[in-house]
């Protein structure tokens, strides 16, 4: 039994309450300053405002100024935080952490780091760390399909745990896995971060083949969607072993099982449906802007590629080799008609990779 | 320009009358004793009968009578023809094949070869060849994410043709490769094959976590059926490795992109879905054999395991590392109960193949 505090309680964040209090932890979850609505009716006892659904009576609640309480004597504090505010809230959490404390995240993308590079959310933790913490902190990352409300529904779930220590993996795998929320352990955290990120990227372009489907003739695109899937696994394979990671990691539960859970369904698959059926990139980001939706994918389109061109600089990738990165960048930051550049684009990347 | 004659007026055989029409090629199409329906519609300028869609209108359509004048002076001759009835009409071809003919094949499964072992259908053609022209019958095989009616409408479509033989493979490639159905090659046959097999046998356990859906509490399983396509992967990896093929097809368009394509909808999908909404496999089967619909997936499982425990037996894999394999069988052919045994899997399988 371990005390684990997640920060964070947004969608993912809560969800992790369940398997964790299954297994009999102590599991305090602290939310953000945009969380008071969840907190208030998580202590009123009443469903989870973004699942509809109840949370383990255990969990202990916190509210944002409770930081400090919330991460007291933790083993294992956990960040479900989005993306661009992540540094922000790890800036306040790292005041209240020991040496030997574990710290899990479970965000997922790119950011931009303190020298304006664009990296991997691991170098955005790391390089918060106060020096008398440095190699004291041990990380691990979270990814794989998972659904934060099939988590809460108890639907069984595979997901991968990756720490450059393995060890402090295995501990966040002892404390988390239970009969239906199973975890594997990898020590290769750069590409199945990269695959985070990119997966969401990709979907875009799963979208599209998608919203063809729209279009005058109403022909499903299936067959298309089944090539830009091989195609998005090559081009992760590419961009993972050119950061120095391993292939492992893209044809398991972060890349290829992920891919596949996002292409079904979500809002990256949205944003490409509404470019494939019809609508023009800036239309279609301008009306999910509206609605108040954030798409993950479209960011991670920009980051990925601009990751993609400086690794190209540093001569550890030919950019050409990632066609369907080029053409989803293309179409989404300069307006390329959709269909034309898909076909265009599948021309480039049958035998592309072999 | 080539001849090219195509033995099958089904679906698929039907469907490649479009890219090689469109690329000035002459095109001959023979139907079987059970396509007599369909020659007569076209031969009448009727649409095709199972796809509702006229066919170009430059094709030659030939009686299964007229299998002689159908072949004579062929450059190519494309086997499209059911797993079954494969071995029995390829006997009939064989006895008008020239020396430097193609064969190609876009039948796709396993049967018992001459000597009762059951093997992927490359051996089942290859066995039926005269002494006579032993070595000089090319054999390409074709794979990928490829639905026959989306290649009729035009929609963008990669696939891999792969052959022992390069050169056959790119002849045929070039024969066939249009603006939106584009051909990879390879000489991986085994690993192409054994993908192109087996992605049926995966993919009803895919729709088992889409039927899950239809359960008493309505929960989405797409988690699930995310793990559940990892590991199928990793276990067709295993597979075509034992048999001695290499990875690249299985992350390619033959596995990675033909089992996504299939996981979306499809009969082998269907009778998942059927077993995961509660059915047993006997009940689900009964029911789709009284529906007239034949599922590849199901025979696939079967002769799958039986091939894996042959290689086992060979000491060239380990049984123990295919537990979707193995629980794809119980659920399949012992009625072990669907929703439990896939629990358990993922227990096994999570962390099984790292």
């Amino acid at each position: 039994m371990a005390k684990i505090t997640i920060i964070g309680a947004g969608a993912m964040g809560s969800a992790l309450v369940m398997p964790l209090t299954r297994n009999g932890n102590e599991v305090r979850l602290w939310g953000s300053p945009l969380d008071d609505e969840i907190i208030d009716a998580l202590k009123a006892g009443e469903n989870h405002p973004k699942h509809k659904f109840p949370l383990l009576k255990d969990v202990k609640t916190f509210y944002s100024t409770q930081m400090k309480e919330a991460i007291d004597g933790a083993d294992i504090v956990i960040m479900a935080i989005t993306s661009d505010a992540l540094g922000d809230v790890f800036e306040q959490v790292v005041l209240y952490l020991q040496p030997g404390m574990i710290v899990g995240s479970v965000t997922k993308g790119f950011n931009s780091d303190h020298n304006g590079n664009i990296v991997l959310l691991p170098e955005i933790l790391k390089e918060r760390v106060p020096e008398v913490l440095k190699d004291k902190i041990p990380f691990v990352f979270v990814a794989g399909p998972c659904k934060a409300i099939e988590v809460l529904w108890e639907v069984p779930t595979s997901v991968t745990y990756a720490s450059t220590n393995i060890e402090a993996a295995k501990s966040m795998q002892k404390a988390a896995m239970t009969n239906v929320y199973r975890v594997d352990v990898t020590t290769d955290v750069i590409s199945t971060e990269l695959c985070a990120a990119m997966k969401n990227a990709y979907c875009v372009g799963l979208g599209m083949a998608e919203g063809f489907f729209k279009r005058e003739k109403g022909y499903l695109h299936k067959n298309t969607k089944g090539a830009l899937f091989t195609f998005a696994l090559s081009e992760m394979a590419i961009l993972a072993t050119a950061l120095g990671g391993t292939l492992a990691p893209v044809y398991g539960l972060p890349g290829a099982g992920d891919l596949e859970l996002t292409g079904e369904a979500g809002r990256n698959r949205m944003l490409g449906e509404a470019i494939g059926s019809g609508l023009s990139a800036s239309q279609a980001i301008a009306k999910m802007k509206d609605e108040g939706i954030t798409v993950e994918g479209y960011p991670a389109i920009n980051f990925g590629y601009l990751v993609a061109k400086e690794l190209a600089k540093q001569g550890k990738l030919q950019i050409e080799r990632l066609p369907l990165l080029k053409g989803l960048y293309e179409i989404l930051y300069e307006d390329a008609p959709a269909y034309k550049s898909v076909e265009l684009l599948l021309q480039e990347c049958t035998g592309a990779y072999s």
